[in-house]
């Protein structure tokens, strides 16, 4: 490609609703334009990069055996309705009537329509297993979208669909698209993780999300430096402290700590450390008539050491908050309590379930809420003043240097970006749906199913929070808008440097190098700026002083600095670095 | 590929409410899915068509000095609100509200965004000529989508829109942009015409349609066998019959006529030939003052011969009408000519505007209305029996037969489905989104725009009712799903016609063919069945027999019957074959 032939639109500085870094490279890049909130044009330079992660994809899916077809941007709403999904789903489900005034759907995902052909098309066991991929126009309406393309509302995915006769052959459908996704973004030269995720409602331990590593990234990943244990925080196991609880060598005792309503300032003002306080957390969980009336909240004190998270997941995992639970109202604790939030504890309660996490059930001479006003307990002691907890669980987040739950090391965090997930989903949509193929028996089954996304735009900025540096963006080979940058000094006045330039470039071409000369007649800074920015990896300039001593300048867009080759050796050199 | 790791679904029978064979060759081959009125999931038989038919495109596109982008499904109601198409544009505009109330539309075109993406990227005319195209989803919400993809609501296009500097250089963007079409057509390996289409407000001769030529088509081609005169029906021009009008034999007379009211009854029942009698149209336009409501009504009698029809696009450029016309109302007619419809002719009229059609201003002692229930007038002749006409103009359809209106012969007629469409906007859109650039001068000026289309999911539709049989598909090599099917008899006993299928499978995939080996197991007849359903260009078929002596047998889908090669032969066979 040639520049003049190309279209190139850089900014020195990022709109000022750009927040994150992926965000203001992305516009300043010439990558994408607003069109609207959450909504971009993919500019020639961006859509570039989104055809090439969606290569990479389609080459792996297919190398996994699955079958790639389109389904529709647009979807009706009866299947919507099978599933329940078009009354239960938020407003970020985009709905629409068409002229005749019924209902449609913009897909923000396609489980329903899979399902929908799966039934139709795969009749008998001899069928299966089959995949299904599309790479499609998403859209999801959210209620606050930012971050540019990482959480736009219209949006580009590759989704697959698994459908298996049982269990255990979608588990090897599962392990061919996880071994697919690995592929795909080793391929793509990106540093990422494959994270255990929770599987909620469906069970079992088969999800998992692909995670960009980069410091900006929105999610904590947990994992082992010493092991291959990955997952993500809400996963996370966090394991009981090893050894048995230590003994009580405090009596209970009731200081006043008025106006400290927080763990931190109870432990300041006491002079104890945090992890020597204990949080209490309230919820309620309702039960409700067939009408979905409630008849009656029971309330649950969870409680968490001072310096330590509660895990809304692990808790909605607890037998009684399973169907559903909410943080009590200020009416409900004071009702239960007898006093109002920040001086809460689990003594002297009724009617009240006490959840102790793991570490909490350890402690010893702990401080906690007198469940008065302006007053913490110190030195409590389980089955002394109070009785052992209605249930010990891991409720709690884990932090760096907790156990891995695998027992083989230490856990540190890291910062990632999803941009895969592979789920086995069983028969949560098939059931629903009613897709059932006939086994070898002539007998009617429910189809396994598993699903596996891949946000692509969404990895086209993970990639840029994961690779860029001051003066830009750094891609990868794989997925750079181009390999190789051609910087002719003064083409237009010099017919030497012209020669050379278009000569190379017409040998890199030949040999398929995706290269694109730099044709502009732009200075020399203002060149180099624009594609330090851009982010292509190798940049060849060619100038008239160098072309007299046979020598071009080769710089890696990591090098500190250039080196000189001789003109004749830049091709080979080239090959090897493209091959690295 | 083989066929056990793809997907492959045929039916015998096509659904009752496909009614064009396209449509029904699609659904049976396994092409699409209906998922709901005029959408459609893409299987992935059908896929691999429609990524031809895009890559062809592109490759095109890209030879042209056209760039790629992406322009958003889900579009701002604001900018198609500056146009005053979203307003103007009837319920075939899918209009949204995002979650906010917000008003947006699921896009049909992109003028509006692409003109926004120009205003603001586009600012000197250093940067023109510039032409930006996309491949997307688009959807129209047809009040009666059929014919499966070729009327679809759902559908994919290529829209590419140009911007120059004047119109001069406008004039060379649409040449680049016809001549591509030509090659990507040419490509496709369609027979199609490039065919001068009306320009209606914009004016100018700047508009092409690009007719795949189908016996099925919707729309009339007309075209000079012995010139390169084409044009489509609303355009082409009916001249004016030669030599001079005949002189008057007949005195014109009252005839009773009872229960005759259209040409075809009168002729018949008078024993006249059809091209002796007039048929009358009353048309109206309506003067409206400023808040649009109906001031004046003036009646028009539009004249055509009994044989020929009007063609209501030229009637809309008759100075009076061009600002737009309705038939007028029964009641009109009654008010201005005494009489019911079916009895109307131009004589003793008071207030209503007459325009002859060419044919007809040459006509003497012909048949018209009487004005009076059940009674024509014959012997009818200008400046005689009435004035000459306010009007003389071409008013009709051209029909087979007609005066070329380059002179160059006589013109014909045949059948076209419209896949493509080049169109000079001018400045249309530029105006309306005030899109301008500053030129030499420094002084901003208004970018000439062009906008150039090709239905992707429509040119495959185009391609099948051009190509088949009763059997079924019969795709030309460039975009048939696959090119070549290897169909091996038994390859599950024999080990012979295993190893033989696979090597050759091997060989061509080596060369680069695009080849199906197909290892379900079918029978032959099933076998073959299925690919002349989906019409794959070139078969071989293995057999144990056939091995024994050497020999496989090739069969191109056109061909009457299979042809016996050596196996060594086969592939250079098809390496020729493809070429051609």
């Amino acid at each position: 490609m040639k520049a003049t032939q190309f279209f190139i639109s850089t900014l020195k500085d990022a709109p000022a609703d750009a927040e994150v870094v992926s965000h203001k490279l992305m516009m300043r890049a010439g990558f994408i334009k607003r069109l609207g909130a959450g909504i971009y044009n993919y500019m020639p330079m961006g859509l570039r990069v989104i055809r090439k992660v969606e290569n990479i994809i389609r080459e792996e899916m297919n190398r996994a055996g699955a079958v790639e077809l389109l389904m529709p941007v647009v979807q009706p709403a009866e299947l919507w309705q099978e599933t329940g999904r078009f009354e239960k789903m938020g407003p970020e489900l985009l709905r629409v009537k068409d002229r005749h005034g019924r209902d449609f759907i913009i897909q923000p995902t396609s489980e329903e329509v899979v399902t929908d052909i799966a039934r139709q098309e795969l009749r008998s066991y001899r069928q299966l297993p089959k995949n299904f991929y599309h790479i499609q126009t998403k859209f999801r309406d959210e209620r606050r979208p930012r971050f540019g393309v990482m959480r736009g509302r219209e949006f580009t995915m590759k989704d697959a669909y698994s459908f298996d006769r049982d269990a255990e052959s979608a588990g090897r459908s599962y392990d061919a698209m996880f071994q697919a996704y690995c592929r795909i973004f080793d391929r793509m030269g990106l540093q990422y993780r494959a994270v255990a995720a929770d599987t909620g409602a469906i069970g079992g331990d088969r999800s998992h999300e692909f995670q960009v590593i980069a410091d900006t990234g929105e999610d904590a990943i947990i994992y082992c430096p010493t092991s291959d244990y990955a997952a993500n925080i809400e996963l996370a196991e966090a394991l009981a402290p090893q050894g048995a609880r230590p003994s009580a060598t405090q009596s209970m005792a009731k200081v006043p700590t008025p106006g400290k309503s927080t763990c931190e300032d109870v432990a300041a003002l006491l002079g104890l450390p945090l992890t020597q306080t204990v949080k209490s957390l309230v919820l309620a969980a309702d039960e409700t008539d067939d009408s979905g009336a409630v008849i009656k909240s029971q309330i649950w004190l969870l409680l968490v050491r001072g310096d330590h998270d509660l895990n809304e997941v692990k808790a909605g995992k607890i037998e009684g908050l399973k169907n559903g639970w909410r943080f009590a109202t200020a009416g409900e604790i004071v009702e239960h309590f007898g006093c109002k939030p920040g001086y809460l504890g689990p003594i002297g309660l009724k009617g009240v379930k006490i959840v102790a996490d793991r570490t909490v059930a350890q402690m010893a001479d702990f401080v906690c809420g007198a469940n008065e006003a302006d007053f913490h307990l110190s030195g409590v002691n389980w089955g002394c003043d109070l009785p052992e907890p209605d249930l010990v669980a891991d409720i709690r987040n884990v932090v760096a240097g907790d156990l891995s739950p695998d027992g083989k090391g230490v856990l540190a965090i890291q910062r990632g970006i999803e941009v895969g997930h592979v789920f086995y989903l069983g028969t949560k949509y098939s059931k629903a749906m009613n897709a059932t193929f006939l086994d070898e028996n002539g007998k009617p089954a429910l189809m396994e199913m598993g699903c596996f996304g891949i946000g692509v735009t969404r990895t086209v900025a993970a990639a840029i929070e994961q690779g860029h540096d001051a003066r830009g963006i750094i891609w990868p080979d794989a997925i750079a808008p181009f390999t190789v940058v051609l910087c002719p000094i003064g083409m237009d006045r010099s017919a030497e440097v012209k020669t050379a330039a278009e000569t190379l470039y017409a040998e890199l071409q030949a040999l398929g190098v995706d290269v694109l000369l730099d044709d502009r007649g732009e200075r020399p800074g203002a060149m180099f700026a624009d594609w330090e920015l851009i982010g292509v990896p190798h940049r060849v300039v060619l100038s008239d002083r160098g072309l007299k001593e046979g020598q071009v300048e080769y710089q890696g867009r990591r090098d500190e600095a250039a080196t000189k080759l001789a003109l004749a050796d830049v091709v080979a050199h080239l090959k090897a670095r493209l091959k690295a």
